[in-house]
Order: structure tokens, then sequence, then C-alpha cells
């Protein structure tokens, strides 16, 4: 019998002595390995957060105690341990567990995650609400050291470290960001392990110091390593908080000893702890990027089971990229610790002075490319949709008001399944329309997307292009010589007299097919591929297909409110014409495949056709 | 002849002697003090600025090398220097200077200002153009003590000191934030200026350390204090910065020769300078929280004219919050560094243990008020609604996706005046309209807007309460008793067959002097106080108001793209009623008096007659 059937909730776990946590871990690492093997997900820090989750539940009291993961992409084992063992092969399925931490799916999930940098302010938030209340739980606060990257990090500690309430944050620290060498709270970490180390020296080196101190400023090199063995954590330290660390993250019996101290000390504390990413399943020790976020994959190899055929929006990007950066030494590539998954990774390759990393920062990275445009140079800055919801400010008062030209690469704009509510991309059109100056395009496929990068690039405005995740149209094939658009003109595909589809994006293909299946039954549909949400074309429509029909729908993957079809309907609301838009409804949209919520939101022609046979 | 005379530009300030500038010195603060005695504006952070400015005009050479403002309020003498001393009487007039740099106004002007924080991510943009593009300016940012509780400055020392380009960073410490305790990062520049002055000694604590240290943690606090004397700055080190200072900020002889030195200095540098906010001006060095936006004030006295007889909304806010807060102990507070714009200040000293002012750190405010509402508090989160722009997805993933009860007052919503595009608060209604789960009140008056407090305090909901800067309207009574309105019903004011008037927010009242003039001419309009944009009152217009006329013009203070008329129309676009809306255009507003922009833009009842008589 394994250890974990006996585990349906954190008291169950307290029951256990040390030895039976460690084979614990063992059993949880297998179900989320297997279970990730059907399902996809996140599955290298995941289990390199085992051996802490578990650590953590058998020293704390959740519910009682407020348990709060940053992103929340780590917490598997912490759902496993908190009752939801049995649907755990659920996770990130349609109807069944989230993919992160949600308040509204468990009560052990006191605060939800999804982006990152939230858990320093949440637990604070709540230290501060406990004490107000006279309540006496726990606020543990759990945060790797990408997202201690983030400015709202940084926000949150010195927050916290001013009100100096009880509360305690563990920085998970597993060396990615060390590993990638992004920004320079990555070289700190890395001279804090070194410190720890170095403990033992400390009389030594202080020996050392107070004879050399003040000879000059030749010995700054090693002062610098000097000061962060004699004073590690100074940072923190300084910031109010109490530094403990760094310690091994997989040695439970040491870390619940630790964590047992912890909970006795008052005011903000930061533990420290180093934990490795994809800990216990050799495929993903050894490969632990390519297992972050990963679909399905054979649990003996580690392999995926048929490479990608079908081309990629973000595929099409990256090599569009790279081959205009040959001709055209201005063009700079920055991202916010995205380079897989926005394809910047080739780019950085080729061009590594021209590529810019700037770590979980979205605010900057906008800031940072429009001074660089402000310099002459070509920026782009590739942000999934929903992270730059972040750095809508940026946007306006850095870009759009100075009107620089930044050309903005939003990946993974409009639904993206599994991931759910918290990373689906359909906001993008509403955040960004009433934003004065820019242009804002969307791709009908991957061939179209290549021309507007171009355009985008030779246009001198701000420009923002906006296209879905994953696979490309079948069947597209790319032109070898980019153009560049006319900006704000829609393309007219097909002409007809009944009703007229406009589309914006993905799914102008949606529609082509929606009019094939019409004319089976005798009814003729235009169809225009907008192209341009700002600025909207509304001429052409007025001169091509107003003198056709008065009847339109309009479709796009993003919420209606605020969107591409209410501004089309804001234009003709009084002119008798029948418009009909189909987009997302408003409220956040849940988990699932992709295609099935495709379908369930009704971007599919079958759709489009029974919303033609009710209008006409 | 002052010598402010001979210096049109940083050319002729070099061929002064260093006596001399100390006398430029004070003509320019003459100058800064005479006009926005008459003009109003950023007094106090301007005059701290001038020998620091003068210095930096100096010793670089503008614009070739870049000098970028941190919001730029302290940049009055920066104009003067910079060609634009006989517009300076025209300083935030409808048509002149703006109260902020500009790259549209002057090629000394490398990045605009407005917003805080992001100066670095600036500097740091030209710094990595500069040398992709072999050219060999200086880049120097100067940014404010409060500007760097910022999130987004963190992020970009972060990413300064990892890339190691040569730039310099000034931090301009004029102790605002060390006086009102905000933040750790407030206690940590306290810390480094004690370090400056017991830099002596560091020999002799030298000693003491070495013969006290491993004694034991009783030593704590000791060692703190220790680690600063020796090693100043070390948080800007650790970042991969090289930290000069405490240096003095009004000693330009000083000044000129330590810029001078780190001009050849490589790497970025950190450059601490302590300034005195309103220095040179005796009232303004005694409050410079009164004198740091100011309107007109007598010179002699430094008194303003006329004491405020109107209320305005940030009073009522204010003094209605305080009162409920009275009544209910879970009523907590939170800032974003406004304590006197969003009226908190009363709060915070009636309860100063449910008041928090989180420094400029806006996303975190979001976040901490999330968790607090999570734990079982009521928290009211007061920003302008310009800065808001910067937590707008903290709002989505925080705060609405999670369906917490945090009551958001946004003031200065709409138009702002003298401060122009970069604060008017022109977008708030669209970047929040397609928020799922959340409330969108704006009240039509300060009567209104005391009921709406209480009524999003009961509501259990998201709520977002926005308001205009300024006073209220003349003649409201305020009612001794607060109600709750019912969420999502609009208030129909007057009926008339003609046509109708839906106006949400401030122009109600316009409405219905408009309606009044109509009247003398035979003309019946229906005027509908909407109250809330979301849920937006669909069926009281169709049940009281399209049974009497076909004919509607909308009017709001915000952009119109994505806004509330947008949101009218997309509901009766099939309906064959013609909608007129009114509201601001797509593009920056620019500054100017808030009268004179407010007529401009049609927020007026005579422009409200002439729409309508376009439209019978």
């Amino acid at each position: 019998m394994k250890i974990l059937d006996s585990v349906n909730n954190p008291q169950d776990l307290k029951k256990l002595n040390k030895e039976a946590l460690i084979d614990l871990a063992k059993d949880i690492r297998k179900e989320i390995v297997n279970t990730i093997s059907k399902n996809g997900g996140h599955l290298a820090s995941s289990l390199g957060a085992v051996d802490l989750t578990i650590s953590i539940h058998y020293v704390f009291n959740s519910p009682h105690d407020k348990i709060i993961w940053d992103v929340g992409h780590q917490s598997y084992a912490h759902k496993i341990i908190t009752e939801r063992k049995s649907k755990f092969s659920t996770i990130r399925i349609h109807g069944g567990l989230s993919g992160f931490p949600k308040m509204s799916e468990s009560k052990y999930d006191a605060f939800g995650g999804g982006h990152s940098s939230t858990s320093i302010s949440a637990a604070l938030g709540f230290a501060v609400a406990r004490d107000l209340r006279n309540e006496n739980y726990k606020v543990v606060a759990i945060i790797g050291d990408g997202s201690m990257t983030g400015g709202l990090a940084f926000e949150g500690l010195q927050n916290a470290g001013h009100l100096k309430k009880d509360m305690i944050v563990i920085l998970n620290d597993n060396e990615m960001f060390i590993s990638q060498k992004v920004g320079a709270i990555a070289g700190y970490f890395a001279r804090l392990l070194t410190a720890g180390m170095a403990r033992r020296f400390e009389r030594k080196v202080m020996k050392t110091v107070s004879r050399f101190y003040g000879l000059g400023s030749s010995f700054g090199k090693f002062m610098k390593r000097v000061k962060v063995m004699l004073f590690p954590g100074m940072l923190f330290e300084e910031m109010g908080f109490t530094y403990v660390g760094p310690v091994q993250g997989h040695d439970i019996n040491s870390l619940t000893t630790i964590l047992e101290n912890l909970k006795s000390m008052s005011g903000p504390v930061l533990l420290h702890v180093i934990t490795k990413k994809g800990k216990g399943y050799y495929p993903a020790e050894e490969n632990p990027i390519k297992f972050h976020g990963i679909g399905k994959f054979n649990v003996e190899t580690g392999k995926r089971g048929k490479g990608e055929v079908v081309t990629t929006y973000t595929k099409v990007f990256s090599d569009t990229l790279v081959n205009l950066a040959q001709f055209d030494n201005k063009i700079v590539a920055i991202t916010a610790a995205m380079p897989e998954g926005t394809g910047l990774d080739k780019f950085a390759k080729k061009f590594p002075n021209r590529y810019f990393d700037v770590g979980i920062a979205e605010g900057h990275a906008v800031t940072f490319a429009a001074a660089m445009a402000a310099a002459g140079m070509h920026p782009v800055c590739a942000i999934y949709s929903t992270f730059m919801q972040r750095a809508i400010d940026n946007i306006i008062h850095d870009v759009a008001l100075q009107n620089l030209p930044v050309v903005f690469a939003l990946d993974r704009a409009g639904l993206v399944g599994e991931d759910g509510d918290t990373h689906h991309g359909s906001f993008d059109l509403s955040y960004l329309n009433y934003i004065p100056n820019i242009v804002i395009m969307a791709p009908s496929d991957e061939n179209e997307l290549q021309h507007m990068i171009k355009t985008a690039l030779d246009s001198n405005k701000p420009c923002i292009i906006r296209y879905p995740k994953g696979n490309g149209v079948v069947g597209t094939t790319l032109d070898k010589i980019l153009c560049t658009l006319r900006i704000g003109v829609a393309k007219v595909l097909r002409y007809g007299i009944d009703i007229c589809f406009l589309a914006i994006g993905n799914h102008v293909k949606t529609c082509l097919k929606a009019a094939d299946l019409l004319m089976e039954i005798g009814i003729n549909v235009s169809v225009v591929d907008m192209r341009f949400l700002k600025p909207l074309d509304i001429n052409t429509i007025r001169k091509e297909i107003l003198i056709r029909t008065k009847k339109i729908i309009t479709i796009e993957e993003n919420t209606l409110i605020g969107g591409f079809g209410e501004r089309i309907k804001s234009f003709l609301c009084n002119e008798g014409i029948i418009v009909k838009c189909i987009g997302l409804p408003d409220k956040f949209i849940e988990h699932g495949d992709l295609i099935e919520l495709r379908k369930k939101y009704g971007f599919t022609p079958q759709n489009l056709v029974k919303e033609t046979l009710k209008i006409l």
C-alpha cells in the first residue's frame, strides 16, 4: 500500500513520522508525473516543491494558517494533500481541478494564483487583517526566484518590512534565474549561495577584513564577497526582513525543524530554500525548461507524443523577426522571462547583443523598449496577452503618449485552453483599443502575421500585433517575400449579398468555412478580414459591404465589451444596420481543451451558420 | 542685471564661474516662485532641485547627453535653462509649456514624465541603444526617494545592474518619505544618512566589530547599524550599482565636482543626493506638503487667495468614509502615497491602525487590499484614476477574478486641468468596463457620492466609484442619512418626449441645465442619471425612455472608445434608435484650465443644446 493512500488532508499527514514523509514525497511525485504525462501541465516546478510542500503542511495548520502560492504552478502537491487527491486526475481538464490555486476550489487555497509576484502583497494583507481582527493564524507565502524579479514583489517586501507583521516568506530558489543570468537579483542569489557555504569561514574572513579595510578601492571586488559572507541576505534585511538561509529544500527532516523554529519568530521572516526543478524525475531534472509547462508525454522516456507538424504563430513570429533582423541592425527584442514561449530564444541565439530578457518585469520591459525607440532603435517587445495587462500604463504613458515606434507582439491572445481564467488573453482588444496613437492588428493566419511584423516595423508608429496560442491555420503557405500592408485597410475576401461576416484575427478562416456551408443552401456571404482594429476600416465596410447587405455578424476571440464588434456597432448604430457580435461573454472563462472551449463559446462555422439563419 | 538674463541654454550656463552659478540659482528660484504663484504648480520639489539641475547642466551636455527626470514635476529649473525661459510664464496654461518634461516640447527633454518610477528603465533604454549604435553620450536619470518605492524603479535597477551599462542614477532624496515613514526603503535611506555622517568613525567601528563579532544575536541591532556604516548603499551595490553618497544637494561647488568625477566612471552609478523640498522659499520649506502641488498664492505671505468654499468630491469621500468607519471597524483604507490628495489624511488621523499608505506602489496597494478582503476586512483603496492604470492587472487577477469586495475610490476621474495629458483620468471607464464581476459607478454630485460609498461597502462585491477632481456641484445639499442604492438601477430625473440625455457622473447637472434651456424653446427632454456603468440599466431605458423617444444623447467625461456611450450604442444598435455620444476624442488631451477644457470638449449645456438641435 502506498503511503499516499492514507493521506487525504493535512491532518492525516501530521500523523506520519518523518521517515514516512519521505516515502509520501515519492508517492506524490509519482502521482504528479503520471497525471501530468496524461493531462500536461507545469511539471518541473511542482516536482521541485514537493518536499517543501509536505514540510509546510506538516508544520503549519492549513486552512487555519494561510498558505499562499505565488503563481501557483508549483502547487500540485499542495492540491493532492488538501482533499483533492481523488480529483487530481482531472487537473487542467474542462470541469476538473484548476492548474492553479483557487479560492473557489478549496478552503485550503487561501488566495488564488496565476500571475507572478502577488504572494507577498497577499500575505501581508492577511497578516494585517489577522492582527486587526485579533486572530492568531500564521501566514506563509511561497515565491520562486523568478517571481522575485517582479516589481510587485519588491513593493510587497518593502511594505511588509515597514509594517513588521509576523509573516513568513519562503523564497523557493530553484536557481532557474541564476542559470539563465536574468537580472541583478540572480547574481545576488548566487552570491548568497556562496555565502551559505562559506559561513564557517566567517571569523577567518573577519580577521582579513579588519587587516585590509581602508587600503583603497582595489579591494572592491574582494570586499563585495566579504560583505555577503558576513551579512548574508542583507538586501532582505535592509528591507526589514529577518533572513534565514540558504537551506536545502529537499531534506524534509531539516526543513520541518527549521519551519518549526520560524513559526515562533516575530516580524517578517524570509527563508531562502534551494530546490531543484524537476526533482525526482530524471528527464525533468535534465531539461527543466522543456518540462516547465509541457503537454502529454511518455513517462518512461520523457518524450512527447508526436513532433508538432503544423506551424505555430509563435514559430512564424520567431522566424520572421530573425529574418528581418538580419537586414536591420536596429531591431532589438525584449521579453519578460518568456524566451521559449514567445519564440525569442532563436533571436537570442542569433543576436545575443540585441536580445533582452528583463525577468518577470513587464512594466520595465515596455518603458525600456520605449526609451530604446526614442534613442533610434526598432524595439520589438514580445509578451503574452494576459501578462501585458501588467504594463498597460507603460504603453499609455511611455509609448503611446510619446508616439514611439515600439512593436508589441502579443502571443496567446484569445483563449489559451488548459491554463484557464488567469491566462486567457480575453481582454487585450478592450484594454488597448481606447489608447490614442496606437495601431492594433490581428492576423488571420501565420502568413498574414509575417506581413504584419514587417508592416509594424516599417510603420514608425506604436503597433500591437495580437495572435493566438498554438497551431496556425492548416494549409497556410508562407509568402517568400514580405510586404507592407496598408495600415487601417481591411481585405474583402468574398462578396455576398445576404449577410457579411467581419472578422478580426484567427476566425477569418472560421468565417470562410461558414460561408462555404451557407453557399450550399443558397446564402451568399461577404467575408472581410479586418486586419486592423485600430484604425478601423469603416470606409471599406461602407463602400464595399453596406451597398450589398445591411446585415452583419462580427467575430473576435476577445471579450465583447469594448472589443471589435462593439466598435463596429458604434459606427453603424444610427444607420439601420443589424449587427450581431460573436465573442467572449462578460465572465472569466474556465479552463479546458482549447478546441472544446472555442466550440462552447461559438467560434465555429456551425455557430456562424446558426446565427446567420436566425438573422435572415 | 540678473545673471539669469544671460542664460538661455546650457551653453550659456557653462560660461559662468561657480560663484555666478550660485546667483543663478537664486534668480531661477525667484522666477519659479513668481510664476507658480500665478499659475500654480509643483513648487516645493522644483525649488529643491534647482542647485542639482544647474550642476547637472554645468557638467553634462544636454541635449547630446540624455537627462531624464522621473515624474518631472521637479524640472522647472531645467525648462528655464533649456531655451524655455521666455515661455516659462505660460507653464501649465492652455497652449503654454507643460508642467512636465515632454519630448515634443523640447529636444532637451530626452524622455517625458508624469507618472512615477519610469526614469531608470528609460535611462537604461538609452544606454543600451547608445552602445549598440556606437554613440557616446552620457545618460543621467534623476529620481526622487518617493519614486524609488515603485516596483518599476526596482525592475529598472535590477536590469541596469545586470546589464552593467554606463549610466548615472541620481537619487534626489528630499526625505519626504523618511519623514512620512512610508515603506522599508524610507528606513533604509534614513540609515544611509546616519552612515554618511558617521563615515569618519569607520575605522573605530571596525575595531569594535572585530572585537564583538560572533558574541551572539543580542548584537543584532548594533550590527545592523554597523553594516550600513561599513557598507553604505549596499542595497544598491547588491543590485549591481556603484553607490556614491550621501552628498549635500545644495552645494553647487561640490556637486559639480562630484558629477565631474562620476562622468568618467564605468558601469551603473547611483549618486545619493540630499535636498530640501521648497529650498530657498521659506513658506515652502516650512510646509512642503502644502507646496507640493499648489494653486495661486501670495508670494509675500505664502497664503492662497481665498479659502475653498465649495465642497470637493474628495472632502465628501473623506468625511463619509470616516463617518462609516466609526461604525464598522472592518473598514480599512489604503492609498499609494496620496493621503492628502485622496482625502485619506483625515482617516489616517482618526484610525491610524486601519490606514495604510504603501508608497508609490499601486499594484501592491490593490493586491494587498484584495487579500485583506479575503481575510474578512472591508478595504477601501483610494487612488487617482490616472495612476490606477498601473494596477489594472491586480484588479483583474486578484480582485475581480476572486470576486473580492474591495471598494476602489478613483479620484481625479475625467479631466484634471493643468497637469495635462499624463494626468487626465480619461480612460478609466474604458479600462474597467470589460472586467467581469465588478460594479462601476459614478456619482452625479457629492451627495450621490456619499450614498455610493455606502452602497459599495454594503454590496459585498468589487466596486469602483469614479468621481472628478475638485469642486462639487454648487447648491448640492448632503443628506444626513446615507442610503444603499439599488445596484445597476438608473434614476430618471425628468421625462420628455423629444429626446433623452443619458449621463454618467458629473455631467448629469450639465444635462439638466441643457434641458431647462431647451424647455424654453419648447423641446421636452428626458434626463437620466445612469449612476452605474456596470451593470448598465438598459431596462429602465427601454421601459421608461424608449417608449417616449427614439433619440438619445449620451455624455461622459471619458474617452468615447470603450466607454459608456458606446456601450449604450451596442445595446440599442439594432433597434433604430439614434444615439449621439459626447465624450473625449481619441487623442491625448492637452493641459489647461479645467473649465476651458470642458468647454472645448463639449461638456456644456450649450453644446448639448446644439447637438439636440442637430438631431431634431
